[in-house]
Protein backbone atom coordinates (compact mmCIF):
# COMPACT_ATOMS: atom_id res chain seq x y z
CA UNK A 1 0.00 0.00 0.00
CA UNK A 2 1.08 3.75 -0.59
CA UNK A 3 2.36 5.55 2.03
CA UNK A 4 -0.52 7.71 1.68
CA UNK A 5 -3.04 5.11 2.17
CA UNK A 6 -4.22 3.22 4.96
CA UNK A 7 -7.17 0.31 5.64
CA UNK A 8 -8.51 -1.91 8.84
CA UNK A 9 -11.25 -4.23 9.19
CA UNK A 10 -14.59 -3.78 10.88
CA UNK A 11 -17.87 -5.37 11.75
CA UNK A 12 -21.32 -3.77 11.15
CA UNK A 13 -23.24 -4.27 14.95
CA UNK A 14 -26.96 -3.57 15.24
CA UNK A 15 -26.46 -0.06 16.78
CA UNK A 16 -24.73 1.25 13.32
CA UNK A 17 -27.97 0.43 11.58
CA UNK A 18 -31.33 1.27 10.54
CA UNK A 19 -34.70 -0.76 11.25
CA UNK A 20 -33.89 -2.40 7.80
CA UNK A 21 -30.93 -3.90 9.11
CA UNK A 22 -28.42 -1.03 6.84
CA UNK A 23 -25.55 0.68 7.76
CA UNK A 24 -27.13 4.63 8.33
CA UNK A 25 -25.32 7.35 6.15
CA UNK A 26 -24.48 8.77 9.74
CA UNK A 27 -22.53 5.61 10.36
CA UNK A 28 -20.54 5.43 7.26
CA UNK A 29 -19.46 9.16 7.53
CA UNK A 30 -18.30 8.04 11.04
CA UNK A 31 -16.64 5.34 9.70
CA UNK A 32 -15.00 7.14 7.12
CA UNK A 33 -13.69 9.81 9.76
CA UNK A 34 -12.67 7.12 11.91
CA UNK A 35 -10.29 5.14 9.68
CA UNK A 36 -8.41 8.59 8.46
CA UNK A 37 -8.02 8.94 12.10
CA UNK A 38 -6.43 5.78 12.66
CA UNK A 39 -4.46 6.54 9.76
CA UNK A 40 -3.24 9.70 11.25
CA UNK A 41 -2.37 7.87 14.58
CA UNK A 42 -0.54 5.48 12.48
CA UNK A 43 1.82 8.57 11.01
CA UNK A 44 2.23 9.65 15.06
CA UNK A 45 -0.67 12.32 13.78
CA UNK A 46 -2.54 12.23 17.27
CA UNK A 47 -5.47 14.86 17.51
CA UNK A 48 -3.13 16.36 20.45
CA UNK A 49 -0.26 16.96 18.00
CA UNK A 50 -2.39 17.95 15.60
CA UNK A 51 -4.08 20.63 18.25
CA UNK A 52 -0.62 21.44 19.49
CA UNK A 53 -0.16 22.93 16.61
CA UNK A 54 -3.17 25.44 17.13
CA UNK A 55 -5.37 24.30 14.37
CA UNK A 56 -8.19 21.43 13.93
CA UNK A 57 -9.17 19.54 11.01
CA UNK A 58 -12.44 20.62 9.65
CA UNK A 59 -14.58 19.18 6.41
CA UNK A 60 -15.82 21.52 4.41
CA UNK A 61 -17.59 19.12 1.35
CA UNK A 62 -18.01 15.54 0.78
CA UNK A 63 -19.18 13.40 -1.92
CA UNK A 64 -20.57 9.81 -1.84
CA UNK A 65 -21.79 7.37 -3.88
CA UNK A 66 -23.31 4.30 -2.31
CA UNK A 67 -23.83 1.09 -4.22
CA UNK A 68 -24.60 -1.42 -1.68
CA UNK A 69 -24.77 -0.42 1.94
CA UNK A 70 -23.71 -3.37 4.48
CA UNK A 71 -25.65 -4.91 6.76
CA UNK A 72 -25.29 -6.20 10.47
CA UNK A 73 -23.29 -8.61 10.93
CA UNK A 74 -20.99 -8.31 7.64
CA UNK A 75 -17.12 -7.77 7.41
CA UNK A 76 -15.81 -5.11 5.75
CA UNK A 77 -12.82 -3.31 4.74
CA UNK A 78 -12.22 0.81 5.72
CA UNK A 79 -9.80 2.76 3.19
CA UNK A 80 -8.38 6.08 2.68
CA UNK A 81 -5.84 7.98 1.10
CA UNK A 82 -4.98 11.11 1.79
CA UNK A 83 -4.12 12.10 -2.27
CA UNK A 84 -4.06 15.41 -2.67
CA UNK A 85 -3.42 19.36 -0.88
CA UNK A 86 -2.58 22.86 -1.87
CA UNK A 87 -1.89 25.78 0.82
CA UNK A 88 -5.20 25.63 2.04
CA UNK A 89 -7.12 22.60 1.23
CA UNK A 90 -6.79 18.77 1.68
CA UNK A 91 -8.33 16.51 -0.70
CA UNK A 92 -9.14 12.80 1.03
CA UNK A 93 -10.94 9.73 -0.67
CA UNK A 94 -12.59 7.04 0.99
CA UNK A 95 -13.95 3.62 0.19
CA UNK A 96 -16.49 1.06 2.22
CA UNK A 97 -15.00 -2.92 0.77
CA UNK A 98 -16.32 -6.33 0.76
CA UNK A 99 -14.46 -9.28 2.38
CA UNK A 100 -13.73 -9.60 -1.28
CA UNK A 101 -12.48 -6.46 -2.11
CA UNK A 102 -15.65 -5.02 -3.89
CA UNK A 103 -16.40 -1.50 -3.85
CA UNK A 104 -19.79 -0.71 -1.67
CA UNK A 105 -19.31 3.12 -0.87
CA UNK A 106 -16.70 5.17 -2.22
CA UNK A 107 -16.07 8.78 -0.39
CA UNK A 108 -14.31 12.08 -1.15
CA UNK A 109 -13.90 14.96 1.08
CA UNK A 110 -12.27 17.97 1.37
CA UNK A 111 -10.81 19.36 4.39
CA UNK A 112 -9.63 22.20 5.52
CA UNK A 113 -7.18 23.90 8.84
CA UNK A 114 -9.24 25.90 11.33
CA UNK A 115 -7.40 27.95 13.38
CA UNK A 116 -8.60 27.66 17.41
CA UNK A 117 -7.26 31.34 18.07
CA UNK A 118 -9.31 32.99 15.09
CA UNK A 119 -11.98 30.24 14.14
CA UNK A 120 -11.07 30.64 10.50
CA UNK A 121 -8.93 28.70 7.83
CA UNK A 122 -5.53 28.70 8.58
CA UNK A 123 -2.74 27.56 6.25
CA UNK A 124 -2.43 23.75 6.50
CA UNK A 125 1.02 23.54 8.58
CA UNK A 126 3.78 21.59 6.82
CA UNK A 127 4.12 19.13 9.80
CA UNK A 128 0.85 18.09 9.38
CA UNK A 129 1.34 16.94 6.02
CA UNK A 130 5.05 15.70 5.58
CA UNK A 131 4.23 12.09 7.17
CA UNK A 132 1.90 11.50 4.08
CA UNK A 133 4.79 11.48 1.90
CA UNK A 134 3.19 13.37 -0.66
CA UNK A 135 3.87 16.56 -2.35
CA UNK A 136 1.36 19.36 -2.40
CA UNK A 137 -0.22 20.17 -6.08
CA UNK A 138 -1.59 23.26 -7.72
CA UNK A 139 -5.06 22.50 -8.44
CA UNK A 140 -7.25 19.97 -6.38
CA UNK A 141 -10.33 17.94 -8.02
CA UNK A 142 -13.77 19.87 -7.39
CA UNK A 143 -16.33 17.98 -5.59
CA UNK A 144 -19.78 18.58 -7.23
CA UNK A 145 -21.78 20.62 -5.35
CA UNK A 146 -25.46 20.29 -3.68
CA UNK A 147 -28.09 21.77 -6.08
CA UNK A 148 -29.58 25.23 -6.11
CA UNK A 149 -32.32 24.86 -3.44
CA UNK A 150 -36.11 24.84 -5.49
CA UNK A 151 -37.76 27.56 -3.58
CA UNK A 152 -40.89 26.63 -5.39
CA UNK A 153 -41.04 22.81 -4.27
CA UNK A 154 -43.30 22.00 -1.08
CA UNK A 155 -40.88 21.26 1.54
CA UNK A 156 -41.00 19.72 4.99
CA UNK A 157 -38.99 20.98 8.23
CA UNK A 158 -38.49 20.10 11.31
CA UNK A 159 -36.47 21.47 14.09
CA UNK A 160 -33.66 19.68 16.29
CA UNK A 161 -31.70 21.19 19.28
CA UNK A 162 -28.58 20.53 19.71
CA UNK A 163 -27.56 18.32 22.38
CA UNK A 164 -24.65 17.43 24.70
CA UNK A 165 -23.73 14.24 22.93
CA UNK A 166 -24.26 16.03 19.63
CA UNK A 167 -20.73 17.40 20.10
CA UNK A 168 -16.86 15.61 19.87
CA UNK A 169 -14.05 15.80 21.18
CA UNK A 170 -13.38 18.95 18.95
CA UNK A 171 -16.00 20.50 20.27
CA UNK A 172 -18.25 20.72 16.90
CA UNK A 173 -21.31 18.99 16.52
CA UNK A 174 -20.52 15.20 14.93
CA UNK A 175 -20.89 15.76 10.80
CA UNK A 176 -22.49 12.63 11.14
CA UNK A 177 -25.45 14.03 13.39
CA UNK A 178 -26.11 16.31 10.40
CA UNK A 179 -27.54 13.02 8.41
CA UNK A 180 -29.58 12.20 11.39
CA UNK A 181 -31.33 15.46 11.13
CA UNK A 182 -31.60 15.70 7.50
CA UNK A 183 -32.98 12.33 6.89
CA UNK A 184 -35.46 12.08 9.94
CA UNK A 185 -37.11 14.83 7.98
CA UNK A 186 -38.46 12.14 5.22
CA UNK A 187 -41.20 9.63 6.37
CA UNK A 188 -39.99 6.21 7.78
CA UNK A 189 -42.10 4.38 5.32
CA UNK A 190 -40.30 5.89 2.35
CA UNK A 191 -36.50 5.45 4.14
CA UNK A 192 -36.80 2.05 4.20
CA UNK A 193 -37.89 1.76 0.55
CA UNK A 194 -34.72 4.00 -0.59
CA UNK A 195 -31.16 3.72 -0.41
CA UNK A 196 -29.14 6.84 -1.08
CA UNK A 197 -26.94 6.08 -3.95
CA UNK A 198 -25.05 9.77 -4.57
CA UNK A 199 -24.89 12.77 -2.01
CA UNK A 200 -23.24 16.10 -2.06
CA UNK A 201 -22.67 17.92 1.12
CA UNK A 202 -21.16 21.45 1.72
CA UNK A 203 -20.70 22.68 5.28
CA UNK A 204 -21.13 26.36 5.51
CA UNK A 205 -21.75 27.52 9.22
CA UNK A 206 -20.43 25.83 12.72
CA UNK A 207 -23.59 24.53 14.62
CA UNK A 208 -22.68 24.75 18.23
CA UNK A 209 -24.54 23.24 21.21
CA UNK A 210 -27.40 24.34 22.62
CA UNK A 211 -28.04 25.50 18.90
CA UNK A 212 -31.77 25.25 17.75
CA UNK A 213 -31.52 23.78 14.07
CA UNK A 214 -33.98 23.85 11.33
CA UNK A 215 -33.77 20.87 8.90
CA UNK A 216 -35.53 21.01 5.43
CA UNK A 217 -36.44 18.89 2.76
CA UNK A 218 -37.86 19.42 -0.81
CA UNK A 219 -37.96 16.63 -3.65
CA UNK A 220 -36.86 18.27 -6.42
CA UNK A 221 -37.17 14.67 -8.24
CA UNK A 222 -39.29 11.53 -7.10
CA UNK A 223 -35.35 10.41 -6.03
CA UNK A 224 -33.58 13.46 -5.77
CA UNK A 225 -34.13 15.11 -2.32
CA UNK A 226 -32.55 18.70 -1.30
CA UNK A 227 -31.67 19.35 2.51
CA UNK A 228 -31.06 22.33 4.54
CA UNK A 229 -29.97 22.67 7.72
CA UNK A 230 -30.35 25.83 8.97
CA UNK A 231 -29.61 27.93 12.13
CA UNK A 232 -32.12 30.95 12.35
CA UNK A 233 -31.60 32.47 8.46
CA UNK A 234 -28.35 31.03 8.85
CA UNK A 235 -27.16 27.88 6.12
CA UNK A 236 -24.99 25.79 8.14
CA UNK A 237 -25.65 22.54 5.86
CA UNK A 238 -26.73 22.30 2.37
CA UNK A 239 -27.28 18.74 0.61
CA UNK A 240 -28.52 16.76 -2.50
CA UNK A 241 -29.50 12.71 -1.84
CA UNK A 242 -29.98 10.87 -5.35
CA UNK A 243 -32.16 7.63 -3.88
CA UNK A 244 -32.81 4.47 -5.83
CA UNK A 245 -35.89 2.04 -4.38
CA UNK A 246 -33.91 -0.63 -2.30
CA UNK A 247 -33.66 -3.99 -4.12
CA UNK B 1 -15.62 -20.45 30.42
CA UNK B 2 -18.87 -22.02 31.43
CA UNK B 3 -21.21 -22.71 28.66
CA UNK B 4 -23.80 -19.84 29.47
CA UNK B 5 -20.49 -17.10 29.60
CA UNK B 6 -19.30 -15.22 26.29
CA UNK B 7 -16.91 -12.72 25.80
CA UNK B 8 -15.19 -10.00 23.00
CA UNK B 9 -12.70 -7.57 22.78
CA UNK B 10 -13.54 -4.12 21.48
CA UNK B 11 -11.74 -0.87 20.79
CA UNK B 12 -13.73 2.40 22.06
CA UNK B 13 -13.46 4.91 19.39
CA UNK B 14 -14.21 8.83 18.33
CA UNK B 15 -17.63 7.92 18.01
CA UNK B 16 -18.96 5.73 20.98
CA UNK B 17 -17.66 8.77 23.24
CA UNK B 18 -18.29 12.33 24.48
CA UNK B 19 -16.91 15.43 24.22
CA UNK B 20 -14.38 14.55 27.14
CA UNK B 21 -13.29 11.19 25.72
CA UNK B 22 -14.91 8.69 27.47
CA UNK B 23 -17.53 6.28 26.66
CA UNK B 24 -20.98 7.47 26.97
CA UNK B 25 -23.38 5.40 28.99
CA UNK B 26 -25.45 4.90 25.73
CA UNK B 27 -22.58 3.23 24.53
CA UNK B 28 -22.32 1.09 27.38
CA UNK B 29 -25.47 -0.15 27.28
CA UNK B 30 -25.02 -0.64 23.45
CA UNK B 31 -22.04 -2.66 23.93
CA UNK B 32 -23.51 -4.81 26.59
CA UNK B 33 -26.67 -6.02 24.03
CA UNK B 34 -24.40 -6.98 21.48
CA UNK B 35 -21.56 -9.28 23.55
CA UNK B 36 -25.03 -10.75 24.45
CA UNK B 37 -26.48 -10.87 21.07
CA UNK B 38 -22.94 -11.85 20.00
CA UNK B 39 -23.75 -14.90 22.57
CA UNK B 40 -26.83 -16.00 21.32
CA UNK B 41 -25.53 -16.03 17.62
CA UNK B 42 -22.65 -18.29 19.19
CA UNK B 43 -25.03 -20.26 20.27
CA UNK B 44 -26.97 -20.67 16.90
CA UNK B 45 -29.84 -18.27 18.57
CA UNK B 46 -30.10 -15.50 15.69
CA UNK B 47 -32.84 -12.90 16.15
CA UNK B 48 -34.92 -14.62 13.31
CA UNK B 49 -34.57 -17.88 15.29
CA UNK B 50 -36.24 -15.80 18.28
CA UNK B 51 -38.40 -13.93 15.84
CA UNK B 52 -39.79 -17.36 14.36
CA UNK B 53 -40.99 -18.51 17.87
CA UNK B 54 -43.57 -15.27 18.27
CA UNK B 55 -41.74 -13.31 20.92
CA UNK B 56 -38.86 -10.56 21.03
CA UNK B 57 -36.30 -10.06 24.43
CA UNK B 58 -37.67 -7.25 25.93
CA UNK B 59 -35.27 -5.87 28.84
CA UNK B 60 -37.50 -4.71 31.90
CA UNK B 61 -34.49 -3.28 34.09
CA UNK B 62 -31.06 -2.72 34.32
CA UNK B 63 -28.37 -1.71 37.19
CA UNK B 64 -25.10 -0.90 36.48
CA UNK B 65 -21.92 -0.28 38.67
CA UNK B 66 -19.42 2.00 37.02
CA UNK B 67 -15.84 1.76 38.12
CA UNK B 68 -14.22 4.18 35.68
CA UNK B 69 -15.01 4.73 32.28
CA UNK B 70 -12.69 3.59 28.98
CA UNK B 71 -11.26 6.36 26.57
CA UNK B 72 -10.75 6.62 22.76
CA UNK B 73 -8.44 4.38 21.70
CA UNK B 74 -8.71 1.58 24.61
CA UNK B 75 -8.93 -1.67 24.13
CA UNK B 76 -11.49 -3.46 26.42
CA UNK B 77 -13.24 -6.84 26.94
CA UNK B 78 -17.25 -7.50 26.98
CA UNK B 79 -18.21 -10.05 28.50
CA UNK B 80 -21.50 -11.38 29.82
CA UNK B 81 -23.17 -14.58 31.30
CA UNK B 82 -26.91 -16.04 30.78
CA UNK B 83 -27.00 -16.35 34.70
CA UNK B 84 -30.12 -17.35 35.54
CA UNK B 85 -34.33 -17.99 34.52
CA UNK B 86 -37.49 -19.09 35.74
CA UNK B 87 -40.88 -18.95 33.68
CA UNK B 88 -41.01 -15.46 32.77
CA UNK B 89 -37.80 -14.08 33.63
CA UNK B 90 -34.12 -13.81 32.86
CA UNK B 91 -31.48 -12.44 34.80
CA UNK B 92 -28.21 -12.03 32.70
CA UNK B 93 -24.75 -10.03 33.79
CA UNK B 94 -22.61 -7.96 32.12
CA UNK B 95 -19.00 -7.26 32.18
CA UNK B 96 -16.32 -4.56 30.90
CA UNK B 97 -13.20 -4.92 31.73
CA UNK B 98 -9.07 -3.29 30.71
CA UNK B 99 -6.64 -5.31 28.84
CA UNK B 100 -5.57 -6.43 32.45
CA UNK B 101 -8.89 -7.86 33.58
CA UNK B 102 -9.91 -5.21 36.03
CA UNK B 103 -13.26 -4.65 36.19
CA UNK B 104 -14.13 -1.12 34.72
CA UNK B 105 -18.11 -1.38 34.74
CA UNK B 106 -20.28 -3.98 35.24
CA UNK B 107 -24.22 -4.69 34.72
CA UNK B 108 -27.23 -6.96 35.65
CA UNK B 109 -30.27 -7.17 33.64
CA UNK B 110 -33.98 -8.64 34.15
CA UNK B 111 -35.13 -9.39 30.69
CA UNK B 112 -38.48 -10.81 29.19
CA UNK B 113 -40.25 -12.35 26.33
CA UNK B 114 -43.00 -10.15 24.40
CA UNK B 115 -45.24 -12.35 22.46
CA UNK B 116 -45.43 -9.96 19.12
CA UNK B 117 -48.93 -11.33 18.44
CA UNK B 118 -50.72 -9.98 22.13
CA UNK B 119 -47.73 -7.20 22.64
CA UNK B 120 -47.78 -8.55 26.37
CA UNK B 121 -45.50 -11.15 28.14
CA UNK B 122 -45.15 -14.49 27.24
CA UNK B 123 -43.49 -18.04 28.79
CA UNK B 124 -39.73 -17.75 27.96
CA UNK B 125 -39.86 -20.29 24.92
CA UNK B 126 -37.61 -23.63 26.25
CA UNK B 127 -36.05 -23.42 22.85
CA UNK B 128 -34.46 -20.65 23.83
CA UNK B 129 -32.95 -21.00 27.16
CA UNK B 130 -31.74 -25.09 26.22
CA UNK B 131 -28.51 -24.13 24.15
CA UNK B 132 -27.41 -21.77 27.42
CA UNK B 133 -26.99 -25.43 29.39
CA UNK B 134 -28.70 -23.78 32.76
CA UNK B 135 -31.56 -24.98 34.17
CA UNK B 136 -34.77 -23.02 35.61
CA UNK B 137 -34.82 -21.77 39.20
CA UNK B 138 -37.64 -20.84 41.54
CA UNK B 139 -36.24 -17.30 42.61
CA UNK B 140 -34.11 -14.76 40.59
CA UNK B 141 -31.96 -12.11 42.41
CA UNK B 142 -33.59 -8.80 42.87
CA UNK B 143 -32.27 -5.57 40.87
CA UNK B 144 -32.67 -2.55 43.03
CA UNK B 145 -35.26 0.09 41.87
CA UNK B 146 -34.74 3.46 41.24
CA UNK B 147 -35.51 6.00 44.18
CA UNK B 148 -39.53 7.22 44.17
CA UNK B 149 -39.62 10.91 42.68
CA UNK B 150 -39.49 13.73 44.95
CA UNK B 151 -42.29 15.75 44.01
CA UNK B 152 -41.12 18.58 45.76
CA UNK B 153 -37.96 19.06 44.29
CA UNK B 154 -36.99 21.29 41.45
CA UNK B 155 -36.74 19.48 38.28
CA UNK B 156 -35.67 20.35 34.18
CA UNK B 157 -38.10 19.11 31.56
CA UNK B 158 -36.61 19.20 27.97
CA UNK B 159 -39.42 17.31 25.31
CA UNK B 160 -37.46 14.73 22.20
CA UNK B 161 -39.44 13.57 19.68
CA UNK B 162 -38.15 9.99 18.54
CA UNK B 163 -36.68 9.77 15.06
CA UNK B 164 -36.78 6.99 12.52
CA UNK B 165 -33.06 6.48 13.72
CA UNK B 166 -33.91 6.14 16.99
CA UNK B 167 -35.59 2.55 16.01
CA UNK B 168 -33.95 -0.91 16.10
CA UNK B 169 -34.79 -4.03 13.79
CA UNK B 170 -37.12 -5.08 16.35
CA UNK B 171 -39.36 -1.67 15.62
CA UNK B 172 -38.38 -0.40 19.29
CA UNK B 173 -36.85 2.39 20.68
CA UNK B 174 -32.77 1.41 20.83
CA UNK B 175 -32.69 1.45 24.74
CA UNK B 176 -29.36 3.51 24.58
CA UNK B 177 -31.23 6.62 23.40
CA UNK B 178 -33.13 6.66 26.31
CA UNK B 179 -29.95 7.75 28.39
CA UNK B 180 -29.47 9.97 25.89
CA UNK B 181 -32.56 11.73 26.62
CA UNK B 182 -32.16 11.71 30.27
CA UNK B 183 -28.41 12.71 30.34
CA UNK B 184 -29.29 16.11 28.05
CA UNK B 185 -31.60 17.53 30.47
CA UNK B 186 -28.17 18.06 32.83
CA UNK B 187 -25.88 21.28 31.84
CA UNK B 188 -22.94 20.08 29.66
CA UNK B 189 -20.40 21.88 32.19
CA UNK B 190 -21.36 19.48 35.18
CA UNK B 191 -21.59 16.41 32.84
CA UNK B 192 -17.90 16.77 31.60
CA UNK B 193 -17.22 17.32 35.43
CA UNK B 194 -19.03 14.24 36.62
CA UNK B 195 -19.01 10.20 35.99
CA UNK B 196 -22.16 7.78 36.49
CA UNK B 197 -21.10 5.12 39.03
CA UNK B 198 -24.52 3.75 39.84
CA UNK B 199 -27.52 3.59 37.96
CA UNK B 200 -31.16 1.71 38.51
CA UNK B 201 -33.27 2.04 35.49
CA UNK B 202 -36.84 0.11 34.87
CA UNK B 203 -38.40 0.40 31.63
CA UNK B 204 -42.51 0.79 32.19
CA UNK B 205 -43.84 1.57 29.02
CA UNK B 206 -42.87 1.01 25.50
CA UNK B 207 -41.71 4.25 22.68
CA UNK B 208 -42.68 4.06 19.28
CA UNK B 209 -41.29 5.95 16.70
CA UNK B 210 -42.78 9.55 15.81
CA UNK B 211 -44.50 9.63 20.25
CA UNK B 212 -43.38 12.89 22.25
CA UNK B 213 -41.53 12.15 25.42
CA UNK B 214 -40.78 14.58 27.86
CA UNK B 215 -37.31 14.06 30.02
CA UNK B 216 -37.18 15.33 33.29
CA UNK B 217 -35.18 15.45 35.99
CA UNK B 218 -34.69 15.97 39.90
CA UNK B 219 -31.68 16.18 41.96
CA UNK B 220 -32.46 14.26 45.46
CA UNK B 221 -28.90 14.86 46.35
CA UNK B 222 -26.17 16.93 44.78
CA UNK B 223 -24.65 13.56 43.44
CA UNK B 224 -28.04 11.87 42.51
CA UNK B 225 -30.08 12.59 39.79
CA UNK B 226 -33.71 11.38 39.07
CA UNK B 227 -35.03 10.87 35.79
CA UNK B 228 -38.29 10.21 34.50
CA UNK B 229 -38.96 9.84 30.64
CA UNK B 230 -43.05 10.25 30.26
CA UNK B 231 -45.12 10.09 26.80
CA UNK B 232 -47.85 12.50 28.00
CA UNK B 233 -48.61 11.13 31.54
CA UNK B 234 -47.69 7.62 31.15
CA UNK B 235 -44.52 6.72 32.34
CA UNK B 236 -41.70 5.49 30.03
CA UNK B 237 -38.59 5.11 32.31
CA UNK B 238 -37.81 5.68 35.44
CA UNK B 239 -34.23 6.13 36.99
CA UNK B 240 -32.11 7.06 39.38
CA UNK B 241 -28.05 7.77 38.78
CA UNK B 242 -25.25 8.18 41.32
CA UNK B 243 -22.72 10.73 40.32
CA UNK B 244 -19.26 11.68 41.34
CA UNK B 245 -16.68 14.00 40.58
CA UNK B 246 -14.54 12.84 37.68
CA UNK B 247 -10.69 12.87 38.67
Amino acid sequence: MAENEFSESHRVVYYETDDTGHLTLAMLINLFVLVSEDQNAALKLTTDDIHSLGVGWVVTQYHLQVDKLPQIGDQVTLKTRATAFNKYFAYREYWLLDTEGNQLAYGEGIWVTMSYATRKIATIPAAIMAPYGTEPVKRLPRLPRPEKVDQTATSVAKPYTVRYFDIDENGHVNNAHYFDWMLDTLPAEWLRQHQPVDVRIRFENEVKYGHQVTSEVAHSHATTTQHTVKIGATIAVLATIDWQPRR
